[in-house]
């Protein structure tokens, strides 16, 4: 597997385009994200029960399972807004598909931004509009698509990767929004990962369930499952390269789930207000489940988030939320390193390991490792520190 | 019920004393609190795996049932300090057991403050001896007792209440401390009820329970179960009177729970950071469970809290984070209220609804009505708002 420096538009025969439709004021706030044939489509979706319209509209397209064409837009999330919302997102499904000659059963919809106020289809549409003159004209842009799909976030999150298979290279590329309202159950606002690899949709299904469960799965800003998350691929097989042996399997999702990793981490190190990225791996629990459980516990901490953010090596409250969930484990076998400082050692605190762990806060990712007991659990998850900043944003979003 | 502005010295034959130890620089910071007699004891414990020395000292003490004298301690949580923590524990219990001359087994032990620093015991015991000077001479103050518990709260947490039953009244007093690291499996740090009813053990278990899981297992102020909540009832008796009957059971249960419920209150309000209480009541659930934990999540959520701060009616983010978690509901039958203002009506927004919520949000408690359905299930929840100086204040706790 090679990292690339580029986004969804490195794989074979992937187009992406960019707007502006006002909904973010002097700002790209829409993107069309096409393949050139209609691609084997996966995805995941919010477990939210107040689950946006175009949430409603994209699960449609997964279940029939290829799509052509993604519209997405930012600044507004057309979620808890009914039966017009939904009706909306009908309308952008169609329109798209109308203009770019597909069958809108393979148009899929995103959206972000604020909940509970119906989308202003008059800019939408002229976003729209504005998306399909780019298409006409071939004026694809993967980068300024990337920047359109984002809200708060301070940098546009995209990368890509070739892997060698059996029989060729095929690519993957990704994008992805983050920022708020992240948290498992799905966790980034939004991925969009393209490959040019051909690959059924049931192998498909699965090494994208088991990428996104080991990633975005994984990664909390401050707890709150979005109503419109979702993590979406497609595969257009215009490599020529079918995903065949068991080995180009294996290699193939290895790959989607680095990739996944390194988005969920740009979106944990992007999170609203952030100034650094925290990583806690569980070791030596009973189970993954386990482990996945009390590592996010510890990111999801707010009294663990604000430490980070102040320099305080308080792993107290980094053993009292692991200590809080999941199953029981014996504290007098449980050890924690803050990077590569031991400051708990079978339960006991190591003597001036404090002072040493206060130089690994410094750093840009704060890794900490905590091992509760000899099972073959394992698993990582992600955050961020807790700042005033978070508030600010916060308290007025909206105003 | 009447309520009486009084604290757990109110009830008879209680007495408590304060000492200024130096675990906290410049202020009371050690407690006792003495039963003239041994009273029926009974407790709740946190569930978190790494709870601190004296949760095992005083569950010990809640098996045999019986309690005369607690003393405690703030600025030193006694959490995390393997072996020699719970010797700690168990000095403080045989020490004050020697000098009031109780059995060691009728002495609970309590503790608050930082996590994973072994306790200056020089100074605790200090602490221990102006106690006892204070016990010999009588010096009983609830007040400063209330006090000398506390950590970062910034004001003390007391009440009390008469109770009518059919052979007399009888009396409850209460004082807890809560503020940092407070969320349900147990919910506030401390919580010592003190009453001077005669009551069975058993009974008094299943009142206390009922009590606090309505009660302080439904705050949050940062999500953070603790390692060493706790909530404590004594009752000794001293009134002569009885809980005997079936109706005198419903009466001190629900006057115990009505204490319990604005002890809950006055810990949310006093949240690290706080300017506003936050009551999140959900309604129409299918079970009281489903409804608490709805409720639960939402008071929970760092973006309905940060909205609140802000004065942002920013329902959106309340109807999330009831969508994101327990038992599916119709969202189109979901309704909201901001104070007296619906929101949200059949899973629409209200127009023009959103200025007149916003002056609900100047209120010192904002409370929020949600209606999820037409089952009988109905709870509450409190939490506070999250301001800058939560950050603050946890950022650089220690430092």
């Amino acid at each position: 597997m090679m990292w690339q420096d580029a986004t969804v538009t490195y794989p074979q025969g992937f187009q992406a385009y960019a707007a502006a439709a006002g909904l973010i004021v002097g700002r790209l706030d829409m993107a069309c994200l096409w393949s050139v044939v209609p691609a084997v489509f996966s995805g995941l979706f919010t477990t939210n029960q107040a689950a946006a319209a175009p949430i409603t509209v994209t699960k449609q397209v997964a279940a029939k399972g290829w799509c052509q064409a993604i519209i997405i837009n930012a600044g507004n999330a057309n979620a808890v807004t009914g039966q017009g919302g939904l009706q909306d997102a009908y309308t952008m499904q169609q329109y798209m598909a109308d203009h770019l000659g597909v069958a809108s059963e393979q148009v899929a919809v995103a959206s972000t931004g604020v909940i509970g106020v119906p989308l202003p289809m008059d800019q939408v549409q002229q976003g729209m509009s504005q998306l399909v003159d780019a298409w006409q004209q071939q004026h694809s842009d993967g980068v300024k698509a990337s920047e359109a799909i984002l809200t708060t976030d301070r940098e546009p999150k995209t990368l890509a990767c070739d892997v060698t298979l059996s029989s060729g290279v095929v690519r993957i590329g990704m994008m992805a929004k983050g920022s708020g309202m992240i948290h498992p159950q799905m966790a980034t606002m939004l991925a969009f990962f393209t490959t040019d690899a051909a690959i059924e949709k049931s192998i498909l299904d699965e090494l994208m369930r088991q990428a996104v469960s080991r990633s975005f799965l994984r990664v909390s800003v401050d707890g709150d499952p979005s109503t419109n998350d979702m993590a979406v691929i497609l595969a257009n097989g215009q490599s020529g390269v079918h995903v065949g042996t068991p080995e180009d399997i294996e290699q193939f999702g290895k790959a989607l789930a680095h990739l996944a990793r390194q988005g969920a981490r740009m979106i944990a190190h992007d999170g609203e207000g952030a100034t650094r990225l925290i990583t806690v791996r569980v070791r030596g629990a009973a189970t993954e489940e386990d482990a996945a459980l009390k590592a996010r516990t510890a990111v999801r901490s707010n009294l663990v988030k604000a430490a980070v953010y102040g320099g305080d090596p308080n792993w107290g409250r980094v053993i009292a939320s692991v200590g809080s969930v999941g199953l029981p484990f014996d504290l007098s076998a449980v050890s924690l390193w803050i990077g590569t400082v031991l400051v708990l050692e079978g339960g006991l605190p190591v003597p001036m390991a404090e002072d040493q762990a206060h130089n690994e806060l410094e750093a840009d990712e704060v890794v900490m490792d905590v091992l509760i007991g000899n099972g073959p659990g394992f698993a990582e998850a992600w955050g961020c520190d807790l700042t005033e900043q978070y508030v600010e944003i916060n308290a007025h979003y909206r105003t």
